[in-house]
């Protein structure tokens, strides 16, 4: 899988929420996966303590954010171990665990629901903003996940959202965090959405005429696919995404081995025919008509400029933006401070508007 | 001043808010003085204008943040180059009113306060959490600035507090931000203290029978000071404080010379001497008796470990816990993310409780 250098993103980390002191002592080791594990799964130690330390006492706010943290870490521990399953489902299921922990503690709250879609149980969470909700509810983000980024990975960008009094949904979908090993990556993501949707809907204080998607990397695809197909949403953005996988045999090694780990393939010519039959916004692009924006780096390495340029010539009846950071890497995490809160800022304009 | 590189205090600056991107930035460049100064408030420009940009747009939130994140790079812009006083003066200046535009925009709002000390004005600012008041008002945190921090730079640890149902206020005192500019460092801080918490009784939400104070670094000292003086208070942190400055020729350069500058003093022998006599709690730690928090980094290099223990000793009638963290170093910087929120905690346990 290469050195662990390629695991050190540190735009994607620190932006997300990864102590910076953690990263530092991380950077300064020669780590190969099974010590990198050892190494994140140590922190997740400390700060699970350091949550249960809190919650013994009543400390209920540094609780919550202890068991994040802890979770977070151990979503960092497995990230990239795709030639290591045993060490990726272990950590996947203690994120999981972790997170659900932190859940009730955080502010606001975090729900967890489950929805069935065709047998497969989908799992969320959603979070609502503090104080009294306006009289249709609340406007709602649906936040997507990536190849591996799932529904406990967003929590510093729900903070953004929730801020500006924005309510949000996220959940694992096909290929992602539990539902993983339930289900791989597929072509329509958007049916599961749709059921997330559904539940929000008729579960939760949010305005069914002010819905919304954002999506980050693979997340990015799959917002404009759920958009293009979902009719209840008014607002999209793309962050960081693509519109098909043509490039694929371009992207980054570890990248290709995540996608076919999360298509569950082995053979490579395999992986790239299945992930651009199944990847591909060709069927739908036409379809989006809402505002939409996207969001891509210059200096993306993993989904090209091409990617980019794609998204806007297919993208005809959208009213988009295209917003090209020229130093921005993948996702343009290296100037995340910047990009995140413009994102929410434009979801709250197209949302929370009168 | 010796290399930049002893401006680089990354857990300080992390912790307090600088994005870790700028950081990277400025340690990738071997600077002096003035274009250390240039690159951060080359920055402040960056980040003001997105704060207008936002203000324009009605993003009030993102206003609020972009300011002050704008104030927060002329604090690091300015925070050493006491042998650049015009240089440090400008920052200095732009940072308070950088602060001043983010005040009404930050969630909850902070609101500028004055009060009259014998002539001198002390400015600060007042927070409130948000939702209604508890009937005897809101519990209330006064956060102590130290050598070059300012009311200006708490703001996120106000955040910790204010989630943690804490109200806060900031000021500058003698020889600090605003302030300096008309009166340098002298013995009897905690008078200016005490006409900041008059203020608050008299025109904030805050309950006279919950009040706390918090100071880091000689802002800790101050705090035991204000606490030992001040019978109002009901808890007390030090947080990497000292004693006295008996082992004022022992301080790294730049530290001294930040010293000198406070107390507009030029000749060396004659600051230690000024030094010692003024800062010096021989003269009131008896009078301290109310629970008290002293938090000490192990590898402080600025406040040696001697300076705990004599706090340790010399606290004897307080309630004192006095925590060394062996791995920490000034003011537990480096892992800032670990007791930052533990201080807030042990403050909300004192001042919340029934």
């Amino acid at each position: 899988m290469g050195s662990t250098h390629t695991m050190l993103h540190w735009g994607r980390m620190i932006n997300d929420g990864v102590p910076y002191a953690d990263l530092a002592e991380a950077a300064a080791l020669d780590l190969e996966p099974e010590p990198w594990y050892r190494f994140w799964t140590g922190k997740a130690d400390v700060y699970e303590a350091y949550g249960e330390e809190a919650e013994r006492r009543g400390r209920l706010v540094s609780a919550g954010e202890w068991y994040w943290q802890a979770s977070l870490s151990c979503q960092y521990a497995q990230f990239m171990l795709v030639e290591s399953p045993a060490l990726r489902e272990a950590g996947q299921r203690r994120k999981a665990d972790l997170y659900l922990r932190a859940a009730p503690y955080l502010v606001p709250a975090a729900e967890r629901f489950e929805v069935d879609v065709d047998g497969v149980r989908i799992p969320g969470y959603v979070r609502i903003p503090p104080g009294a909700a306006p009289e249709t509810g609340w406007p709602c983000v649906l936040l997507v996940g990536g190849l591996e980024s799932t529904k406990e990975e967003s929590y510093l960008f729900e903070q953004l959202c929730l801020r500006r009094g924005l309510a949000t949904l996220t959940f694992d979908g096909p290929g992602q965090g539990e539902v993983f090993f339930e289900l791989k990556i597929v072509k329509p993501y958007e049916r599961y959405a749709s059921a997330v949707v559904d539940w929000a809907l008729a579960n939760a204080p949010v305005d069914a005429g002010r819905l919304g998607v954002l999506g980050r990397s693979l997340g990015g695809y799959y917002a404009v696919r759920i958009a293009a197909c979902e009719p209840r949403l008014r607002a999209c953005v793309s962050w960081g995404g693509f519109f098909d996988m043509s490039e694929s045999n371009a992207m980054p090694t570890p990248v290709l081995k995540g996608f076919l780990y999360a298509a569950d393939i082995e053979d490579e010519d395999e992986g790239h025919a299945y992930l651009r039959a199944t990847l591909d916004l060709g069927d739908v692009a036409e379809e989006l008509s809402i505002p939409t924006l996207v969001v891509h780096g210059g200096r993306d390495v993993i989904f090209s400029e091409h990617q980019f340029e794609l998204l806007k010539t297919r993208l005809t009846n959208a009213q988009a933006e295209f917003v090209l950071e020229p130093e921005g890497d993948h996702c343009c995490h290296n100037m995340g401070h910047v990009v995140r809160p413009r994102m929410a800022d434009w979801l709250a304009g197209q949302l929370t508007a009168a």
